[in-house]
């Protein structure tokens, strides 16, 4: 949408071009924001703009690249002793790492990769950070009584989401990183819990029967 | 969505709490902003702060009460001397004014009301708004050659949405209103440009048969 922006003061159309164009955020919706932003009076302006500065705090973990504040480099998972080094879960989002420690099911660790391309391209950052892990693997994993100084991960567990992209992006990354783990998974697919087999669509029911146990 | 929120640093707890609960933003929403600012670095982190902040700024108009930054209490349209005082469109948003500003139709002026109430109930601010509006049109609309001081509205447009809840409000402001224009008008109806009847729902066209012409 293309407001007619001569009505509006400087500082809502500032609002809209800096809101507009975040994720989710429209030029329609930033101006709605604006409106009632200011409608809600400066106590409310003023901790808004506080909690935004206050990101500025936040670091990215020099291993996972989790987002962090703590003083050194690791983030509150990487520097956890009890959690195993040799399980590291792949992911594109901070959120689905949120989403995954939230079971409770696996002690390991994470690589944040950033939103995948759906061309399944790695971009450069991308491949950075599976190169950060690989430097990781290798020393960090290295078992001194073997005779090769090469470590290998117990299991990597590739958690791109299970569509056709993130099955293209899952292999590509797998290709990555052959011969730096035991073992490379992904998620279990089947029908949700507590959802219906009448309402599971076609691939879903598939996946289930294949994966029946 | 509840997050489980141990693992996330507490500026971005602040963020969510901040964020989330506005317009068209829930916490799940809000998580992802967080991660992007903070992903997207200080710079830009620390300009949408300043957008944030720089809101502060901003008034309602004493009159019509759309936002400004003027030094005194009149909004553009309002202090705007070529603009007819005569004709008032009642609108619920700020936004509202902005479209129907961008036709260029009507040189009068506004009140913004605020979003209304679906059971079609006026909220003591808006009565209050409409009571100053009332105001402006008893002394400023007073014709002095008149035998009466009691002023009149040449027009006032009605704007609602031509929804249920609009008719119903509108209804309800004509009441607030009468004694106060030589005529309460609303917004035409019918096919909207560029559109086709074969699509237009029932009531669309019966609209439209009516207001043929």
């Amino acid at each position: 949408m293309k407001l007619k922006v001569k009505l509006l003061p400087q500082s809502i159309k500032n609002f809209i071009d800096a809101f507009s164009g975040l994720p989710g955020i429209g030029p329609r919706q930033a101006t709605r924001l604006a409106f009632k932003l200011v409608a809600g009076g400066k106590n409310k302006i003023e901790e808004l703009s506080r909690a935004v500065s206050e990101l500025k705090n936040l670091k990215l973990c020099s291993q996972c690249f989790f987002i962090h504040s703590n003083f050194e480099s690791l983030c509150d998972i990487c520097k956890n002793p009890n959690r195993r080094k040799d399980i590291i879960m792949i992911v594109e989002k901070e959120t689905d790492v949120i989403s995954l420690e939230r079971p409770k099911k696996i002690n390991g660790r994470y690589l944040v990769l950033g939103e995948l391309d759906k061309a399944g391209i790695l971009e450069s950052g991308q491949k950075l950070r599976l190169n950060n892990l690989k430097t990781f693997i290798t020393k960090e994993l290295a078992d001194p009584s073997a005779g090769s100084g090469q470590g290998k991960a117990e299991e990597i567990i590739i958690a791109t989401n299970p569509t056709t992209y993130g099955d293209l992006n899952a292999s590509i990354i797998a290709k990555e990183l052959t011969g730096f783990a035991k073992k490379i998974t992904r998620l279990g697919r089947g029908i949700p819990t507590g959802g219906e087999i009448e309402f599971a669509d076609e691939d879903t029911l598939g996946a289930a029967l294949e994966r029946r146990n």
